[in-house]
């Protein structure tokens, strides 16, 4: 069952830095931390109030704060899964939960075989341990050992379709707390694109959208966040961008706690506003033998980087996570092609040569 | 052309402990370094046995066993090549060649959509660097720095029809060498299988050809290299063993270079005993969409096994190897399903129940 927790911890995409939390944190998980955990959770707090004033002030405060993201995130995935569903017409989620008490909250949802998808995954996650372990806090040495809750929403979404792009989008939320001090608490994710065929306007649909949820939160973000998005999903070994990018962030903490909460909520709903538009003008597009042989071929990179480069993926497989979990991102039906070159001046060369080098799409 | 040798290289199948040999050590060949290996492989010793007498003297009688275990792998090369070929009536083997005189000579070939292979690779390699890091010598850290030549056969095959098993099967020589102090070299190498559908008499005959051969060299040969290739070749974070095994070994020098050098002519040519009538034997078994469904999934964790937790592939990969050589070994077509269980009592579930757990095949 720890395992089993473990791995869905990681489908909140551990991109950042959090490297070995997931395992250890939960399997030495003490009783008091759970049940400080439940404390705070539960809202029952007048019991220890008189002994810890400032703690449980602090808790009571952050558990509301919690409870908001959560009840966000829990929206945002049946959000996400409702309006796939309407797209898609011909399938529906299936939906697997496990719950420990003050320690998971974990809702995988899955739909395979669509008109459209044929696999989206959308999983809500809510872990906490009890000690950050330092190298999950390398960048805040403060923060190791602290215990921690961590809860997202990831999604991972293979169309059928080869003109349509697969996507990738992820919010997470962190907190590190210790007794009697403040508790750190962080926000990180994004979204990105994974054309087989590039569309030049989509591509600009995309990173608009982008932009456009960002412009509110300071001038800089999206150029940052572009920025970061595309040096993270880079395929060293093939020196080929994953797809066309969109926005990577974490330890997302300022300038307050509202304002970073309102920009997680902007990117969980403009991945829809940028992801739908996208599938529905290109869903009725005809395609053959040719273009799936090139999407399963493409989809091999999306392997390649998910097994290899991923830090997240290969961190929880390394260390004993729950690998159905971890590997939902995995395409449904993929082909390696030794040596394979696309034509000179084809789609699918322009997809090498155009979209898939960094750029920037709005300029 | 440095990453594709590096990539070359790799084919090898780093299995064994030379982390990061490949990379760095061939960027930095120096010309003398070249010179040296080009004087030895090619016997032209006269000029310079004067003054470096006791080196140059070792130097030629090295260059003789290096020319054998040389010509071996180049004639193992062909006769597998041609084995396999006859056997598939359909299609030949393509090669490609890289050449750098006195860095490398490799030879990789290639056979797809062939009758009964869907994909066949069988590479020779011969690479030289000037500098064995300390991480590829951590067993014998008095190696570090030293020079070395590694030369080797990797053979991966990948059947179209479900009921023949996929097989792996790596010979490999290494020789660190100093001026004026003894050469260090050591063999390694080994062959597995991987069934989609396992058959127990095929299991016996493949770990019976494996005891045969080992049995001139000693007792324990066998059972030793069998739970070595047990242990490498385990998919941890599946709790599956990748196949059936056979054996896997490493560091191989003692008694004495004619024995080691015998082992490995015998692991070579064993891999053909223990394979093709394997393949003669299932090559007519008629099999349908659920078979080859199943295939299609198990090569899932082949996939798992070579990016996840091979460690040439991995470090190859990650450090800039020529990807296209190292992914050779990955499945020409592989699907995922995401909670994926065999039903109870089919020969599916047979597999797992059975034939990958690790267990001595000959009791």
């Amino acid at each position: 069952m720890n395992s089993l927790l473990n791995g869905h911890f990681f489908l909140i995409k551990i991109f950042f830095n959090l490297w070995s939390i997931h395992n250890n944190a939960l399997k030495n998980c003490s009783k008091s931390s759970l049940e400080r955990l439940k404390i705070r959770n539960g809202g029952i707090l007048r019991g220890q109030k008189n002994s810890q004033s400032n703690q449980l002030k602090f808790m009571n405060l952050s558990a509301q704060e919690k409870e908001q993201v959560k009840a966000f995130l829990i929206y945002l995935q049946d959000k996400i899964c409702q309006e796939l569903t309407q797209l898609d017409e011909k399938e529906k989620f299936t939906e697997q939960c496990w719950v420990m008490k003050g320690k998971s909250d974990c809702r995988s949802r899955l739909m395979t075989k669509g008109r459209l998808f044929e696999q989206a995954g959308v999983n809500f996650s809510d872990v906490c341990g009890n000690a950050l372990p330092h190298s999950a806090s390398s960048r805040r040495p403060e923060l190791a050992g602290r215990a921690f809750q961590a809860m997202g929403v990831s999604v991972v979404i293979h169309p059928l379709n080869p003109y349509l792009p697969t996507s990738h989008a992820n919010v997470r939320f962190f907190v590190a707390e210790k007794p009697g001090e403040e508790p750190v608490w962080w926000f990180g994710g994004g979204f990105d694109l994974t054309p087989f065929y590039g569309f030049e306007e989509d591509a600009i649909h995309w990173h608009k959208t982008a932009q456009a949820l960002c412009k509110p939160f300071g001038k800089e973000k999206y150029s940052q966040y572009k920025k970061w998005c595309d040096d993270y999903f880079y395929i060293k070994h093939r020196n080929e961008a994953r797809g066309i990018g969109g926005l990577f962030f974490d330890d997302l903490n300022t300038p307050d706690f509202n304002t970073c909460f309102d920009f997680i909520k902007a990117v969980g709903e403009g991945f829809l506003t940028a992801y739908l538009p996208i599938i529905e003008k290109r869903q009725n597009m005809t395609w053959g033998k040719k273009e799936r042989e090139f999407q399963l071929y493409r989809r091999g990179r999306y392997v390649e980087f998910n097994l290899v480069w991923d830090r997240g993926t290969l961190f929880g497989l390394q260390t004993g996570g729950r690998s159905e979990s971890i590997l939902m991102s995995l395409p449904p039906r993929v082909r390696w092609e030794c040596n394979y070159q696309p034509e000179a001046g084809s789609p699918e060369a322009e997809l090498y040569n155009h979209f898939l080098k960094p750029k920037d799409w709005l300029a």
